[in-house]
């Protein structure tokens, strides 16, 4: 939420951790920079981790505890769904300001306590600090047969979402505006932003490439085209199709917004893109020889490849 | 490493996310409270989180990137031994602030690849964000046959630590009080305080009851005979034929400050404080029947309760 940009991308420093923490370790079956690492054993696991910071990913005066602790644990659940994964155990830690009250402690707790058993999570430890800003950070462990990683999208494959993208960004911008919230693409937005529905019973079982859409389609597509090897084309006119669209639309219209750069630029929807065959969902689009993403507007990715700095 | 005081103490938090997280999963079989959370499946395994904020856990002005790496890694490394368990994987979340430099980050990378070696912890995955304090947290996961916690200590056991407590609250001070550090005693207790040193051979095959003193002796004492039912008696004079406390004591003389109130209530050694017949390391008192922990100074007990808030 705020401008200020380092002199380097998220993206520069990941490639550097990845050097640095370069392992042989014949266990790790998927490392850093998927949704979540694959370690093999007896049983083959899936572990992530996703941190949100007051003031950066979320705000005490936009958000109850409560909503604030849905959204992380939506993020770190949606990271082991993205793998294909079943959802097993959650770790958090949280650092509270000296003026945190016991009530907005125990209603985040709450918060993480009830999507964490939408998902299947059991919270089986956790470590609290302080600071001057409210941290939340929490680590997901899940396991699955195969892992659905993000190179094996196909030629020929079609290109699916759980839901339609871009009610968090509309949030977003409609917290920004200051408009007063009327009607149902107001509250759905606003409730998106809060605390995103996770795709939980989205069946990703057929699925070639999966991950979820905590940056945005542009980035996460771009993610998928190059692991795979392919072209992701997206179809505009198939987007509009889903029944979200209308309302969207009309919230976008109403901001004097484009309602695209919400759809295939904004983040934190933790939406489920999926390449494959006849899988349920929204149809987006297909899979084509070549690299690389099309059917996007240029300003919009030019707007989400900003997103992180 | 500042004074202000919630109305509540880490101990009431914990209480009441217990209760919110109360979860009745067989699988689950040592959940919130002990060093790290163990579950089970085709084998055990043993997951912890810790968390280290700037200008609370530490500072960038006193400790360069690579010693903050490793002490962060250590805390988390510490509370897998303190299970008498074996280190597998790493994840790491890290919120950088605008204006952290690459070097800083490879620096702290660095330091984390160090400390998470001589762990055999392997970094498989993390997160970045940003925030206006550096914020690292971390989720280390491993395994073990039978989990060593809290509540095993009996009549009898005699009381080990795997080495001296009270260097890193020695390095503290000395940092506080700006001494120009000159000799051994000074650069043991700066080492020690900036990353200290896990004592990763410390064979716990015997323990009975285990934990790492990351806040203090007098805190794990006191949750050792809580859990374990017993009374934890300390001898100050076992303590004294430790070959470290020589240089410990002079240290504490030349700040005028009372070395016990570094060994008993100096937190974040990571040291290894065990109840068994037998043990290696230090041997420092006897468990009998009771229930509390005796030997220790009301003065310690005093600072040392108040750690957290």
């Amino acid at each position: 939420m705020d401008d200020q940009s380092p002199a380097f991308t998220e993206a520069q420093i990941i490639a550097r951790l990845r050097e640095v923490f370069a392992s042989t370790d014949p266990r790790i079956e998927v490392g850093i920079g998927d949704d979540a690492a694959v370690v093999a054993g007896e049983k083959r696991q899936v572990m992530t981790t996703d941190m949100a910071v007051e003031g950066v990913h979320f705000r005490t005066d936009w958000s109850t505890g409560f909503e604030i602790g849905r959204k992380v644990t939506a993020a770190n659940a949606a990271d082991i769904l993205a793998m294909g994964a079943v959802a097993d155990y959650l770790l958090v830690a949280v650092a509270l300001t000296p003026s945190q009250k016991m009530e907005w402690i125990d209603d985040l707790a709450r918060g993480i306590k009830f999507e964490a058993d939408l998902a299947g999570l059991k919270v089986i430890g956790g470590d609290i600090s302080r600071s001057e800003k409210v941290v939340i950070s929490m680590a997901a462990v899940g396991h699955c047969k195969e892992a659905i990683t993000r190179d094996g999208a196909k030629v020929g494959d079609g290109i699916y979402l759980s839901s339609l993208t871009g009610w968090s960004a509309a949030g977003f911008a409609l917290l920004q505006s200051q408009t007063l919230p009327t009607g149902q693409a107001h509250s759905i937005a606003l409730r998106e932003f809060k605390s995103p529905t996770i795709d939980y019973g989205f069946d990703t079982s057929k699925a070639t490439a999966l991950c979820d859409v905590s940056d945005s389609i542009v980035e996460q597509a771009g993610q998928i085209a190059k692991a795979s090897q392919v072209a992701l084309n997206f179809d505009k006119e198939l987007f509009s199709r889903s029944e979200e669209f209308v309302d969207l639309k009309s919230l976008a219209d109403e901001l004097k917004v484009d309602v695209w750069d919400w759809i295939f630029g904004g983040g934190e929807d933790h939406v489920l893109l999926a390449t494959g065959v006849d899988l349920p969902g929204l149809s987006i689009g297909q899979v084509t020889a070549g690299e690389g993403v099309f059917g996007i507007p240029l300003s919009v990715a030019d707007k989400a490849w900003r997103h992180f700095s």
